[in-house]
């Protein structure tokens, strides 16, 4: 592991200048209002009785595209100059980012192009093109996306939009958080997964401004805890691509902005295990009767193990996607 | 088939003296108000641009005990006097009714008999053990249900709540109708799953009190048609036990209670294949990232395969469970 970046000061619930605000999440909200779907707030006997809790799960699986991410990617496009929306976006990435990129461009009328490669599922690259994206396909192993997505944005000028580093993609992710403490009120703990860390970077600047004695913790898988170790470090820790089954959070390392404000707001980040993430799949499916992917499945399974004393208290959990294959999902539900 | 009910005038949409109103639907939707989940409503593009037509599906699969029979059970139970809760109710089903009069009597504090078959699935017989309730097992092949539970009712007072020829248990199925209609204003159509007919009776109640110009649909399996038969016959038909996935379709006839209202008040009643239900099963998982059992899918089946034109109509859709058994759903998501 190495360290990219200066450590910063102790955690002090200040966020440095230059980062977005929960101002930046009350605008994002006002701008997804028509278009994003309110999603529920759900709540399971079985699960407040087997943690001694109250658990209020928000189910950004049933949100557009299966995932919280259509949020930041709309959010992002809908800031554009009228310039930029008309020559397009660029993302390079195989999962929800990408679809939700494409997705939200459509809805904008945003060309939208998104750079992934040759090996993909074919069911990924069908659903990305079904959303009217154009699929540029790359070699892995002997090309270098981040040198394609320059290109295309120099030769096209085409606005590259990251998948978590993004001031208003940041701000978009926090709008689930804020409809969630909005009807359910303060909570008490709120578990949030995270990948490069752009959803618990929004969340943590929502819960901060409008439940501030939320303590707020970052849930990974074991395999893959760069953040865990960034957050200890007081920098950030770069680590090889980790096996896990929680796909969407198989960063490598947190971003030059989510950081900072992990650091600031975040009280805790823990980590599961996959077996752990299998047992909450199908726990989601027979007693909530809702499809989870392995990441979406973090936070509620960090409570359910008990990886934080929680007893009595009122907890807040983001469910964030559900986009899993089916013959995977059933795989998992058989075993 | 033999018809056991004397054929009624023509459909007129006049209810006969004596059997359930929306007003009783009113009120089991405020004796019901604080427990019942207020179940979401969700929406699918794609469903939308496959059908042409705007359509609302209510989420009754997340609705406490995993299905709408918890609205008419603990209405029924809610409606009892202060005695007969004390002496507790009986019931006899192996399915969603049985587990619903379960654990809303554990929730009322009035204690709950069910009647199961002694070959019952040993996780539904746990599951209603696991919501308090007494399970008296028989032997279907030697024994009477009925006449087990007349004598449960004579030897300890219980009372008897059948799972959908009861005026209670029709009206408090109606609420999730009612709900779907206060949300999303009036409709061109509703499609509505039928067994016994309570649920539809319910919703067609509320169907003509709020949106009058509203076609209600009854959805059933195909090999289990006795309500389509009984609506054409204009009298009750009764037929074997039908061979279908569609486990909570498998009644043998409509109620001496609900098929007057359903005669009165329904447009049509169509039929969809088991195949088709699975298509379903696996369009709501994959797509909407919900669990639907194959009953559920009734509704929603009928309209993605067509079976009547709904190009431009906006259209509830009743999904109204989602306890299938987890190695069943795989096995469904692998097909």
């Amino acid at each position: 592991m190495t360290s990219s970046t200066q450590p910063l000061p102790a955690s002090s619930s200040i966020i440095p200048e230059g980062l977005p605000t929960y101002d930046d999440v009350l605008t994002a909200a006002w701008r997804i209002a028509d278009v994003a779907h309110r999603t529920p707030v759900l709540t399971s006997r079985t699960a407040d009785e087997r943690t001694g809790a109250k658990l209020f799960f928000k189910a950004e699986n049933l949100q557009r595209g299966g995932a919280f991410k259509f949020r930041g990617a709309y959010n992002a496009i809908s800031r554009l100059s009228p310039e930029a929306r008309k020559r397009g976006v660029v993302a390079f990435s195989s999962g929800n980012h990408a679809q939700a990129l494409a997705y939200a461009g459509r809805l904008q009328g945003v060309p939208a192009v998104v750079i992934m490669p040759n090996d993909a599922p074919a069911m990924k690259v069908a659903a990305t093109r079904g959303y009217g994206a154009e699929v540029v396909s790359f070699d892995r192993y002997t090309e270098d996306r981040d040198a394609i997505a320059r290109r295309l944005s120099e030769e096209r000028g085409l606005t590259l939009i990251p998948p978590y580093d993004h001031d208003d993609v940041i701000a978009g992710q926090g709008t689930a958080v804020k409809e969630l403490i909005d009807e359910v009120g303060p909570l008490d703990m709120l578990f949030v997964p995270v990948g490069g860390g752009g959803l618990i970077a929004g969340s943590a600047l929502v819960a901060q401004a409008l439940s501030p004695e939320c303590l707020v913790y970052g849930v990974e898988p074991e395999a893959g805890n760069d953040g865990q170790q960034s957050f200890r470090a007081g920098s950030i820790v770069r680590i090889p691509v980790p096996k896990t089954i929680a796909d969407g959070a198989q960063t490598t390392y947190l971003g030059e902005k989510t950081f900072p404000i992990i650091r600031a707001l975040v009280h805790d980040m823990v980590t599961v295990s996959d077996a752990m993430l299998v047992d909450t799949m199908r726990f989601f499916a027979e007693r909530m009767k809702i499809v989870v992917e392995p990441t979406g499945c973090l936070a509620a399974a960090a409570v359910l193990q008990g990886a934080v004393p929680c007893q009595g208290k009122r907890i807040g959990i983001v469910i964030s996607g559900g986009n899993v294959d089916p013959r995977a999902f059933a795989k998992f539900m058989a075993e």
